[in-house]
């Protein structure tokens, strides 16, 4: 039995993308694994602090979207960071194990500093998220984590910062973790080229209606040179042949639908509507359930408060340990 | 009445650099303020982490310098920063407000990160210290820092995190704090040029004993030039006489001494002697009760522990505050 760290930024409600990168693993891990899942509001302020009012108002969605698709709180752990202060205090000490130098090479930090344009006005705060992410991993002592390829080198630094610190207070108290990729890559968004992301706008949200669904899959990229029914279409690259593979059960019928669409004669409304009514029927068991919990989200919240705390309790005895190791006196 | 926060990094004993730059000082300030004495544990940890015992042993050396020179534990809050985990936690908040650049315009880090050697090869802890002074100062809402003129940069950031925080958060909860400058410049090391400090093996330290106060003012450094006894000398840039004008209460006769030492005529041993015994007979009071102190060191810890919490108090209702306004989850 693995121990699981995993979990989201509240920025907004949960899409597609989660659900086929990570939701359903975690469904399915939850059954063998001690599962940690952790709503990560901190880190969301990283990169907000002018925007918590976003981050608050999204801890519930978060929670709605785990509970409808399945995280089941007898099996899963599901937290609130900003609920276990001692990641934050883990945190501090950590920060003195990891050189600018070293974050500095950390190319994913490269990135994300990029694409959001910060530069050198980089929150100090954003700029250190992956010693908050070991933090995060460590607390629980997670010897696996589900991430993307490009969540590779935040994996690495956590494991160099738990081996810094057993070397230097010579001691086993943190144990690395093993990157668990995911069998599928990652969905694009509606709009090709990218992945679904909330912020590109191109997002179909777990919660959307059926009829906010079948206008995002009216707005799908497919194939540019298909202009007439009648012309040959690609399916390689087209956001609905995507998504069909995905979510269609049928397989035998959609390896028709593909033959006749590069063919020609087959239209791109026809295959959205099919996709539409697929996605439609495929969430809306989930949304079911969405629709009974947000009757009493008072009562979800008093239930994400009570298994903080007990996510509470593993961060603290491991805290514990690292003060102890550390010669720090016990509180 | 004023909130005053002061304190030292415990990387050894104090010296009688500390003594009059800021040891005395507050021994009167905690007649008139509500005065918190940090002893920075996790501070010093930033630029000592593979020193961590160094820190932890010396501890108890600053506890015991303390309340020798006469810092009341009734009139002041002595404690110390690790058992005060709620400072850790505001720093990671404040990490948000602070840009990279912003960082690294701050003078004083600048220069001790040259004078580290440190370069890009700085620990992020190290990095990151004006933000934890700043959570520090804030948690315990201080409106007065006493600090030394190259450490001006370091209020100043810490008062441009209070107007982001309360104008983010449209609130009042952080309060700015006045630099308290001293009234004499810090005191020069034995060996002159450079101030007095731990780290530069030019300090005379309060527990010192009498022979060993005896052999660091015969190496103090005097006039180069002064080279027999009847040669002319000068008494400025003159170590001893730097430490006469501060420790000798016979002004009189130190005017003497002065004209006697300018004209020649007047040995440095002579003088030597004379500052010996002074500083001698100035310590051997604070020593006497270091001394008894000595004697039960773990009460001392106890106390320290139990003052300890009662800062953590104050620091746990700011905390409160500022995760309040931040709309975080209360605790």
């Amino acid at each position: 039995m693995s121990t699981i760290l995993t979990g989201d930024r509240p920025t907004g409600p949960l899409h597609l993308g989660h659900y086929i990168g990570s939701l359903k693993k975690r469904v399915k891990l939850q059954q063998k694994h001690q599962q940690f899942v952790m709503v990560a509001d901190l880190q969301a302020l990283t990169d907000n602090v002018g925007n918590s009012q976003k981050i608050n108002d999204n801890i519930i969605e978060v929670a709605l979207d785990y509970l409808s698709v399945g995280i089941d709180p007898k099996q899963s752990t599901i937290f609130l960071q900003s609920l276990v202060p001692e990641l934050t205090e883990l945190t501090f000490h950590y920060l003195n194990l990891v050189t600018l130098a070293r974050l500095e090479r950390n190319p994913t930090v490269k990135s994300e500093i990029q694409s959001r344009n910060f530069q050198r006005n980089t929150p100090v705060g954003f700029y250190c998220y992956p010693i908050s992410q070991a933090a995060d991993i460590t607390a629980f002592k997670a010897d696996v984590v589900p991430v993307g390829a490009d969540q590779k080198p935040m994996i690495e630094q956590t494991n160099e910062i738990v081996k810094t610190f057993n070397r230097l207070y010579k001691t086993d108290v943190l144990v690395t973790a093993e990157c668990l990729f995911g069998e599928c890559p990652r969905l694009s968004g509606i709009h090709g080229k990218q992945k679904m992301s909330k912020s590109l706008n191109n997002a179909i949200f777990l919660k959307d209606s059926p009829e906010l669904i079948q206008k995002k899959v009216k707005q799908m990229y497919t194939d540019p040179n298909h202009l007439h029914i009648s012309d040959p279409g690609k399916t390689d690259g087209n956001v609905v042949f995507e998504y069909l593979d995905i979510f269609d059960e049928n397989t035998a019928e959609l390896d028709e639908l593909k033959k006749h669409y590069q063919k020609g004669g087959l239209g791109d409304s026809k295959l959205k509507q099919r996709l539409s009514s697929i996605l439609i029927e495929h969430l809306e068991p989930i949304q079911k359930i969405r629709r009974e919990l947000e009757k009493d989200k008072a009562s979800l919240m008093d239930s994400l408060i009570a298994s903080s705390e007990k996510a509470r309790e593993t961060a603290a005895n491991t805290l514990a340990q690292v003060r102890e190791v550390m010669g720090l006196r016990m509180l």
